[in-house]
């Protein structure tokens, strides 16, 4: 029997399935959520998925629009033209005949959302640098023979008070057309009030803009309503440039190896960026055309390989990036799909390896605000921290690797479903509890059978619960006198079995190795480490609040983070996690235009403090790997957690 | 015999020229001066000429690089890559093999330049809008890891106090290149103190800038130092869309007409500045990416359809333009090839018709800083007008149509070599004295075998001496009971010779027909009613001063023009002529940026006045078609210039 390689995003799961079943069968082979209300009839239209064409290295698979079935007429009632050319298609029409790699758009997908992207609890103040201003003209006569852009500037000043604004060259092409066909009532985009981006016919009331958080590994776009603050359509794909390295550094390293490398990895996002573009703007039944604006986040690496600019000074001491201020391009200089009058506004960078993405971060969370001293936390593959309150804020990056976000661990996974994401161990009986992503009950109440692997906020668990159980001691060594099963030796070298293999999709058992233990510790020291040289340069000895972002940050259990050592020592009810808080701030410059210059504000008065730099960091370093740290004292740590030895 | 038709530019001399000649030997049979200090040896790589490649519809032929013997080894000495793809080849190397247009540029001329080009003659305050500033820089360390950019912008501040100028994209590119290849050391381009357009590793001394001149027949372009203010080469070329239509109205038809005429309209335009852009940087040995600042004057429809604005609002009343106010578009939006950076500033248009290349001769002029009253009138294709000092400034547009250069004239040619540019009649004998452009005597002291066809000055002089020997009345009319030879019947239609078959090169004579005077009439009568109509709306009944301008201008003889009346009557000596004023406010614009502000406030002072909304138009047009006019008085003029009858 002919099979495919199927893979399923964002979940990322896997398998092998026979060539001939649908994309529906398939996923629930995989245990992929899709919804369908007619049963795999072709008459409901919610099973839309969409292809992703192209060579995915990293899975060794090449996927292609000829490795499903033909679309069929049915489809077209429900996939138009353009989305059709982005990749749609009916989950119930579509035949595997080969190598697939499929995303599940949000609004085909079942049950809960995984991965929280919006942050529809914060307030944002609505005041959108792009707004749109109808009016209506005096039409020219001979006595009045006022060229149209005068004649609209004037009715812009009489109206709405704007003095004289610019206009940006395609709006000067489309505004004598827009005038007639609107028969001299027209809507015309104002940036900041200072220049005319477009023109349209008649009276238009919605105005659309972007926010984009380029990450190393993930790229998400909100596409929001400038006229509501509304978050209208979400998507989020895989940094492309993962292709030519999973990391900043092995990123860095391609464009010194390879000639054309730069301009590589550049064109490589702007096309994802544009296919972000195409779904989100087809999810939400708009133009890519119909958006404005863009705002966009990301790490120092990621800004400057987007923009082409030359990344390697920011591979080599002292670091050095070529730009901190925030910058406007024209969407059109980009390449970017979007209205070709469209500015990318990209928010400012800190530091060498505290970018923008950090900016975001210190927005949505305003530390400056407040008098209490804020610890904020950006796990991704790096790690980024920001120190302080109104009177001082330090910011600083520590190379923690990716292995709090479930990566380079054995069983490590992305925060999808079947993913591990809470683990508890009993003492004594050395029992396992666990829960995955996509089903609503623990082990062993619950049974479970489709685990599929281990991600970050179980693994923090898992490292923190092994400790919490004595079967590791707080230098992080596995005990090996223990009796139970669970324990095992894999080549001498010892193992602790969290899911039995008739409990995991995987034929084998998920365990955590003393290798996984060594990388968590690793991480989780950077962090510390940091953590308390920028304490000790600002002089506290105590945190008031502590605050996790980060995708996955929501997933965290605070107190297993504390038990682990990832952060000093803070009150518990003050430790919070507010989930991606970068693409919140993208989200919130682009809905209200004073929090730009908050943010050129800020991150010219944070101050960088280089911990490589620092006499003390190894010591530091070397005292945070125990768990949760060889000297300092957790007062706020529940007794009951504190560990037996 | 083989033959190939031959047309020089921009003299406009072609002729039949056996297969297997050189062009160098070609020119000398038509007459073309074309310098050649080796004799033909292709040792001396003087004999530069380029070849217009495409379809010359005028002409009826078509001219491709296979009309000529293929490109030799001995020209590649002295043809670059860039110039050969240029079209550019060696006189003497190159055979003719069919038809041909080939251009003469300005370093491969012989002799006196005829198309007064620049007006070195102005004094032109340099205070460019792009300049260079050198900076050294502090390289950056571990304790002092701030940003290229912001290194850049604090060296700038330090050292010119120019605050936190903006940094276009390309420049943000090559920005941290610059820096380390430069050692630290670069220099950065500016515009208007406000935006790095562009970095330099080290020192560079000069950056370039281009004036450009579109006509609607003719696209001139001076590209100049903008250190010293000198211009440094010159070149024209037919505007390519007079494929499209040879005046304003057929090529706003044409768009009309055609579903993609505009783009295609829009499109030769571009091209052809662009082939223009590399001709100039390629005479002066620099690349266009040298360029980093272009101005840009054209009457309204060249202004819309280079920049691919509908022009048809134009064509109908009440002939409401796009715009008014002056552009500044990046070179790389138009999609020319100049610097990416580089801006383009396009002058503002007044009205309708009363383009930006009248707002070029405002501030060459400058007629606002006098108290006297001055009539500027700039003679094309069309004729604008500007009355007024600096209480009060009115425009307007004639439509004279081409008649006054020397079109829609039987005998009518381009001010070129052959022309005749002077004539005398003498009454009585009614025998002819003239002078053709490029020969020094005048007929008959001096033999002249040459003439091709009369241009505008001549025209001018021919029908004001018709006029003064009594050989057309002040109605225009012929007198047909003259004894003389020279007058001619043809089909009963009365024309009078001015070179016999034997002084030209045509194997006919060359005379002026009752039809010719009658368009002359038509095309000095609208000037004359013109200026009438401005004079009564600013309640004068004398001009202090006219100012002749236009490419042509500097060539007519004002007593004649006066003796025509094509302006009313002034005391002489303060008649003058300018030559091409418009080109001269290009380049003015991109010399001294002030004069940018200049024009911006003085197109908005200009009233101007819709001619033929007038109720006297046609009246004062019937009058002024008289010879010098039906009832006004001309006491300026010399009496024994005054008409006999």
């Amino acid at each position: 029997m002919k099979t495919g390689q199927v893979i399923f995003q964002p979940s990322g799961r896997r398998g092998e399935i026979p060539e001939g079943k649908t994309v529906l069968e398939a996923s629930r082979i995989l245990g992929v959520g899709i919804e369908s209300v007619c049963g795999g009839k072709k008459s409901c239209g919610k099973c839309l998925v969409r292809l992703e064409s192209g060579s995915f290295e990293r899975y060794g698979i090449t996927s292609n629009p000829d490795h499903l079935s033909p679309f069929t007429e049915e489809e077209a009632d429900f996939i138009g033209k353009e989305e059709r050319e982005a990749g749609f298609r009916l989950a119930c029409a579509a035949a595997i005949r080969g190598d697939l790699v499929l995303f599940v758009p949000e609004g085909s997908r079942t049950g809960a959302q995984v991965i929280r992207k919006d942050a529809g609890q914060r307030e944002i103040l609505l005041n959108p640098a792009v707004r749109l201003f109808t009016v209506t003209l005096r039409p020219p006569g001979l006595e009045n023979p006022k060229a149209d852009y005068e004649r609209l500037a004037a009715a812009l000043k009489d109206r709405f008070g704007i003095p004289q604004p610019a206009i940006d060259y395609p709006a000067l092409i489309a505004l004598p057309g827009a005038l007639r066909k609107g028969n001299w009532t027209v809507t015309a985009a104002l940036r900041m009030e200072r220049e005319i981006l477009a023109v349209f016919p008649g009276e238009v009331e919605e105005v659309y803009g972007l926010a984009i958080d380029v990450g190393t590994t993930t790229v998400a776009g909100y596409l929001c309503s400038l006229k509501t603050g509304k978050v209208i359509a979400t998507g989020s794909i895989m940094n492309p440039q993962v292709a030519y390295g999973e990391d900043v550094i092995s990123r860095i390293t391609y464009v010194i190896d390879q000639p054309d490398g730069l301009e590589k990895m550049r064109g490589a996002v702007i096309d994802g960026l544009n296919r972000l573009i195409r779904t989100v703007a087809a999810d939400a039944k708009l133009s890519p055309a119909d958006i404005l604006e863009v705002t966009l986040v990301g790490n120092t690496a990621m800004h400057h390989l987007l923009l082409g600019i030359d990344p390697r000074p920011l591979g080599v001491a002292p670091f050095t990036p070529t730009v901190h201020r925030s910058l406007d391009i024209k969407a059109r200089d980009l390449g970017l799909l979007t209205h070709p009058a469209a500015n990318v506004h990209i928010l400012p960078i800190e530091a060498g390896f505290v970018g923008a993405d950090n900016v975001g971060v210190l927005i949505a969370e305003e530390p400056y605000r407040r008098d209490e001293i804020s610890l904020i936390i950006d796990v991704g593959t790096n790690g980024e921290m920001i120190l302080g309150n109104r009177a001082h804020l330090l910011s600083a990056s520590c190379a923690t690797g990716p292995a709090l976000e479930g990566a380079h661990i054995r069983f490590g996974m992305r925060a999808a479903p079947g993913a591990i994401e809470r683990i508890r161990i009993a003492p004594g009986t050395w029992d396992v509890s666990f829960k995955i992503i996509g089903e609503e009950g623990w082990r062993p109440e619950f049974p479970i059978t489709g685990a599929l692997g281990i991600c970050g906020s179980g693994i923090i668990d898992g490292v923190a619960e092994l400790y919490r159980a004595g079967i590791i001691d707080r230098s992080g060594r596995f005990r090996t006198d223990l009796s139970t099963p669970r324990l095992l030796l894999n080549d001498g070298k010892p193992e602790f079995v969290i899911a039995w293999p008739q409990e995991t999709s995987l034929q084998t058992a998920i365990t955590i190795s003393q290798q996984d233990v060594r990388s968590v510790q690793l991480a989780k020291g950077a962090l510390y480490a940091g953590a308390k040289l920028m304490m000790k340069k600002l002089g506290i000895d105590k945190l008031d609040r502590v605050v996790l972002a980060g995708a996955f940050g929501s997933y965290i259990d605070k107190t297993e983070a504390m038990t682990l050592g990832m952060f000093p020592d803070c009150d518990l009810p003050f430790v919070s996690s507010v989930g991606n808080a970068a693409g919140d701030g993208a989200r919130i410059a682009l809905l209200n235009r004073d929090k730009r210059r908050e943010a050129e504000e800020m991150a010219g008065r944070v101050e960088y403090l280089e911990l490589t730099l620092s006499p003390d960091f190894q010591e530091e370093f070397m005292a945070a790997m125990f768990i949760p740290h060889m000297l300092d004292a957790f007062p706020h740590l529940p007794s009951k957690k504190t560990s037996p030895g």
